[in-house]
């Protein structure tokens, strides 16, 4: 089994290690402030230098990418692989890449999409990028953090990339889903009495978004599924209803806007995705 | 079976009335400008007032409020019960419930969350409000037009607010997932390597939205599966990314700084949901 290390014991690192160690890799951690090794079955390391120094493989997974390189030292890492799963943008990935290449490191940029309580099982998908033979010389240790580990080309900015535009959708809608149930607060309708009905209208959106990825792929945007133009009137109506109750409607009113620049320029009969080409 | 008449043959008029029919309901139909009656099993009226004088239970559905109430008679009215599919806001809907009620009408007022080729279908969901009584009269036959119809309460607005509160959720989370489209595209992702992800993201929202109902409904938002602080830390990456690209970041940016104004007044360690009840 591959000797790993992980260095940053926050929540997410210490779940890492912790999977590791599950999957009877020989681990060793640092973390810049000690005592945070508690519970896991590792090594503990004096410093970050003496952690890398343990193994072929290392992990760092901290706050920013600038708490990353504070911390990661190039002299130990030469000749090693360093995998960084710190979040940050795809802008930051690259830069770091380029670092590690000046200094003779093996480096993947990767990304977790999981909570701290789904690494190692089913449910957490993890992206990486970088080069393929460091991808394929590590992927059976990186499988040990879950069942959906992908890897996403050479770009070492990819992974951080199908983040972004992944979280992107995620935040967005789940502005719009607390603010439904805001509105629906406002309207005296219960939670209770709305969650089933979002679910439902939820349930649309896997063929949804297969119809926008062929729309987007062929950038061909007919309307015949509803137009920015319908789209607008509904989105109308809502911010009249949420004015009316005095809500924030900062986030609709941004989204009423995209569509109006779309209208402005022409395209108010195509379909909605045609905004994913303004 | 029961008469139907039908006011207003746009696209979603049409589907309406052809819905009445093909459950063997006699329909009388009437659009402003004639001629729209095309397919239809139907008897076409030649004024609005003709049109309403032939069934005990009128269905209206045209563009907005406003054009429903330039060709709604009153006296034709009276005595009937009149149900109006326009698409409009809750406080419009309380409006028309009074006029209703000063001219002796027995009113519904309903939204139609479907496409036109789904009316009548078991994918298409309506929700009426009204008076109990009325709506256990006509249910049976409202019942031709999906297999998902709710009735959702007394208050008039009820049904226009559930459409209000599920399709605020509904264009936010559009708009969320074609602005992933668009960052993907910028980062030289196909939109069809990216779909497959968010639709397994998506698959994580029914378990939200129970959660979040869950808190909502009790008014308390624990931070243990993510606070609004890390929420907005994330959205910070996002935002740089969106940034770097040059893409609009109007809909995210709004979405963080509601989570701003959540954290300035102090429940940055709460959970996302804390949102719905600033
Ligand atoms: N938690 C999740 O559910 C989750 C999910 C997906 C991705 N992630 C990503 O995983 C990364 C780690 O997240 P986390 O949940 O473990 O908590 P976090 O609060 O983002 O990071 C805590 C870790 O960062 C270290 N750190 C912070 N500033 C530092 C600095 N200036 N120098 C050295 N170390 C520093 C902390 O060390 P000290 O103990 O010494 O402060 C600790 O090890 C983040 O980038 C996050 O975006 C987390
Ligand atoms: N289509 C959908 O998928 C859908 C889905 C859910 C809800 N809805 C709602 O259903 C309602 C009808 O929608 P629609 O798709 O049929 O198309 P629409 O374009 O919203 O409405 C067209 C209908 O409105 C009539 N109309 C417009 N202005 C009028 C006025 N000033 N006086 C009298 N009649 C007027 C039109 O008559 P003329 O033919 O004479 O112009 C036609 O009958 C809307 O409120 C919409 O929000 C539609």
């Amino acid at each position: 089994m591959t000797t790993v290390t992980v260095l940053g014991l926050g929540p997410m690192g210490h779940a890492l290690a912790a999977a590791f160690a599950a999957a009877d890799h020989p681990t060793t951690v640092w973390n810049r402030t000690p005592g945070k090794e508690n519970g896991l079955d590792a090594t503990v390391a004096a410093t970050a230098a003496d952690a890398i120094s343990a193994s072929p493989l290392v992990i760092v997974c901290v706050r920013d990418y600038a708490a990353a390189e504070s911390i990661l030292d190039a002299e130990a890492l030469k000749g090693r692989t360093l995998v960084n799963l710190s979040g940050g943008s795809p802008e930051q990935a690259r830069a770091m890449a380029d670092w590690a290449a000046g200094h003779g490191i093996d480096y993947l940029d990767g990304v977790v999409m999981a909570t701290t309580d789904a690494i190692g099982g089913p449910d957490a998908a993890l992206f990486f990028s970088g080069p393929a033979g460091v991808y394929e010389a590590h992927r059976s240790t990186l499988a040990a953090l879950g069942e959906n580990t992908h890897y996403v080309g050479e770009f070492p900015g990819q992974a951080a990339a199908f983040d972004a535009s992944l979280q992107d959708m995620l935040w967005t809608s789940m502005s719009g889903v607390v603010h439904m149930f805001a509105l629906a607060k406002a309207e005296n309708i219960a939670a209770a009495d709305i969650a089933g009905h979002a679910k439902a209208l939820l349930g649309f959106f896997p063929d949804m978004i297969d119809l926008l990825a062929g729309q987007v792929g062929a950038d061909s945007y007919p309307g015949d599924h509803g137009t920015i133009d319908s789209a607008a009137a509904t989105m109308d109506h809502i911010l009249d209803a949420i004015r009316a109750r005095g809500l924030d409607n900062g986030v609709l009113s941004a989204a009423r806007a995209e569509a109006q620049r779309a209208i402005d320029a022409g395209h108010g009969e195509d379909g909605f995705g045609r905004l994913a080409a303004l």
